[in-house]
């Protein structure tokens, strides 16, 4: 190993570590997560260094011969669970019973520690419902900085990206698409990168106005890259968003961009035990 | 990020923006949408901004065990159902038992609102008979003005597929083949895409009189980007027609194309069920 | 759309339309699809137009618990359907269980319209051993003129393959293997097609006193765009053809080559049922 | 077809008739292949034109709730079966559980027919210990004789395999690996695949002392191209045989490597079943 | 074969032979591998030639029907198992329940003898939470001297590793991903292969604080080539850690890395049971 080698070493060290203390949380975060404080919806959902777990499930067979009494509790129960732990996560559910192959409703869980969220996933597998549903997929990812498109280095998009609002109707649907990248993208230099993430951005902005976004940060976590979130009422303009972010060349570097894509109805947690338990 | 780029990036924003507009859907059909309209079938086949909720079943082992009066009692309780919801979803059921492995009978569901199509995929699947089905496959796509074969763009080709009327007999099967491209597709020039998709229109032109089509958009919906859907009487022209798909360069393009590929008989939803219920 | 690409647009609608009407059924193939005359083996293992449909079973854990007399008569209870459906389907079995990890058993059923093929699976799947079975393949295709080593494009290799019988054993083993092609193959010139498919045969020659072929087009019916069917009691010289096919250029085109290869002996129905009844 | 065309085709056909006669078995197998002779262990383990069985098995949840004592006489009953049938199969077995995710033991049969393997595994599947796993990989090949490495093509490397012999401790375990190569390997001039066998052979002599191998072919048998089967008692040595075979340039035209790579531990037949039903 | 080839050949012999003896296990671990000697901890995962076995669980659903008394003696009963067994294996157990889709724990056994590990994961299996636990994956590997970044081959990069050490909180966490290397990795020159893993290995360095990870090898053994093992209780390095590793160009070689990711809590083997069994 040569002079020049061990040169390029250490300025490899050097960038390692200032990207790692760019991705470090802020404090404010840090504190978050020593978990004493309850978790506000606005700020969990905003926060960096927040862990998301996302699990799907599909409901048993022999949910069907729960005694109905039994499977109507079941919304209240979910409710109770969810306000017990109501200090450590965030919970949504979601309904896709209907629309899925594979699943019936998923889970997102927002926590500033992932054991919490661990722990709620596991009480809620003990409950009437997680006992008589199966997991089809699970996720986890933690939200991070903006890396790419921030106030330094593309501060137009940086802008655009943070003045335009969503002017749409509630959003009645949900969509989670997980997002693995190839060997090629992550050997790109970072201005490189950079510019093909301005290429992704750019044709985002005009449906601002009617999808939202969300995404958690996987590699090693998990057999993905990122986990996608999307909120909108207007299905037709997602599609085209989609298709959008499907005609950039970024697209070329994805090895998985759905599998599963999962699409389901925007609910309160008891109305969607309550929709599976009629 | 320099001036240039901005520039590209606002022309971008400008045509994506045009696209939408493009595809927007027509007043009328938006009208549609509300859902208090009784479903024509004729009009929701042919509108734009229409969703297709594909659904296809396998029965469980359990279904020889449900009595042989209440198996039969399954076709009239499906019939009824749809009759219930005949102002929001237009249903069709197909045969497969018997020609496929992986299921015996699927749905097609359209509906102006996808939470339409879903509330009456949720109350099938609480019938005798979807209580013992499993999903092996479901698929949601919406439909949209044409893109590329347009009086505009493609005059001829758009007239030839006007002008050309199906003069088979009924058509007794029905396919269902998702579609998905690749990168390199999405991000080709749209003059190079029409010229592929001309190229594509052309061989189909000859089995317009012995094959019907219809396509469903599901980019982000779904794993898929299309829902092709073929009704045909004689499937040694619709082989040939897939034969002839296969010989254009789009077909490069292509990541998914079937898997499943589904064949079903087109029967009345109670005869499908009969058939299912001996 | 220039001139010139509506020239070509025309002579490629020509060009389609004649080869649709050379792979259009012989008038004979026609009559017989009416299905009023009886299934002659010979006739409809050589008629062009002829569905086959490849179902492989596999039996249910279930079936050890069905009581012996009830499994005794399975054999009969299939042999009877057989019969009962003489006039519309030619059925076969062959036995895997013992060879296969995935199946017990298949049929291959030939009729001269896809529906009837499909009314005997349905009713086959309602016999006892029917109910105690999963399918975990079906495969349909359908049988056309040879394509490119005709009497005309391939004289010599044409009649190579009509001048040579099988000298061997009455053959114990049968092997199904699907065939599918990539795009580039179907985009090939038809000129070079052909000569791909003379340097496929020609190797082939050799074994024709020792295996039979017999092959089943599948584009658009299903996932596959062949279904090949093999007879021979020479394990050895199959397994020396297949490599003789693995060796010539047009194997670059596979997608899929097998997946599943199903071997099985070849027996008459009622012993394999009854074979799997002991 | 010109003159030149069907020169070369001639000239192949004669190459394949002579690939043909070499590949034949030697008059030796072929009367033993009658099935009359008592199976010799040394000797079907050498001869050419055996078929090999391998079948991979993983108890049913089932096998916890047979009785004890029922699951104790597992063991004789299995022995019981082997010895029924020492006059037309060669049976081990291997026991995998704890080790591998999808199959608690396996079973390679050795036969001088097909069918008599078929016959033996059929009557294995109806044991007691059989009725309670289910098949998770079955797959059967044919031995040969030396394909590249023989005394004609490559005299010192087939010396040097020839002098070689196995020194180490009686094995205690035996490894399966599928192989399947791509069309670009096949379609290879056997000068150069004679040359890569010769590259991947060399790395293979200093392993000779410490693992045993042997090949079954199964082109067109199976969805593989070959069985290779591997003894040992060093597993350190084992892991660098196969980093070396993954090493040569031959390793680049694999398509299956595995999937799956089954390691057992070698016991007698009746102790893998009792080491099952404790 | 000529001179050169032979000439090649030997060298290739002598190459192989070298790799082999660096590469065999030095006398201490060859001592400790006859098992006589009780496992110590920090020793056992420090020595080269120790098998890893790594089983992932999934609970079945009938463990809901366990009552709750037996549920609750599981993790005694599987307590007891590891101390009767202390003097062959070393157990960990993790809990992935609440994180994984697959799984609800695994299981990491160290041994100095395969087979030993083998014996104590078979008893595992007729445990109570054995029985009524499905095994997702199963991976078996084996320690080895460090290969590329030695004292002699990279002595700065080797000097790095040796002089950081962990600072962090008592992991919390530990991840398990399978890592599979394509051809053309096995086939780059031994120096070219030494400078990728010292460009894989510069960016960990940062890393060393606060994530420990530990390798065993696996090719020939199973259908992977590495385990990787790591522990942390910073998720948010990890990931920024697996991001690195994803952008230097040894990435580009893999053809597995992760499949499946598995992420679960450090317990003791005690509490992972008992939090099964709530």
């Amino acid at each position: 190993m040569g002079h020049s080698l061990i040169h390029n070493l250490q300025a490899n060290i050097v960038a390692v570590a200032t990207i790692f203390a760019i991705q470090a949380l802020p404090a404010v975060a840090q504190q978050a997560a020593t978990g004493d404080v309850p978790i506000e919806r606005q700020k969990i959902l905003k926060d960096p260094g927040v862990f998301g777990v996302f699990t799907i499930f599909k409901l048993r067979h022999e949910w069907n011969n729960v005694p109905s009494a039994k499977r109507k509790d079941a919304a209240v129960e979910v409710k109770k669970l969810i306000e017990k732990h109501r200090d450590i996560v965030l919970v949504d559910l979601y309904l896709t019973r209907g629309l899925e192959a594979n699943s019936d409703f998923f889970l997102r869980v927002n926590a500033y520690d992932l054991v919490k969220a661990q722990i709620f996933m596991r009480e809620f597998r003990s409950t009437t419902i997680g006992k008589n549903a199966d997991v089809f997929e699970a996720l986890a990812g933690v939200t991070k900085p903006l890396n790419y498109i921030t106030k330094d280095k593309s501060p137009e998009l940086n802008a655009a990206l943070g003045s335009t609002a969503y002017t749409g109707d509630a959003p009645r649907y949900a969509i989670v698409i997980p997002v693995k990248k190839n060997a090629e993208w992550w050997n790109l230099p970072a201005e490189q990168r950079l510019k093909e993430m301005e290429a992704h951005t750019a044709p985002t902005l005009p449906y601002l106005v009617n999808v939202k976004r969300k995404l958690y940060h996987s590699t090693g976590l998990d057999d993905t890259d990122f986990i996608t979130y999307f909120e909108t009422n207007d299905l037709v303009a997602f599609n085209n968003l989609l298709i959008s972010l499907a005609s950039v060349p970024e697209n070329k570097y994805h090895v998985r961009w759905g599998n599963p894509t999962t699409l389901g109805a925007i609910l309160s947690p008891e109305n969607v035990i309550k929709a599976l338990s009629e």
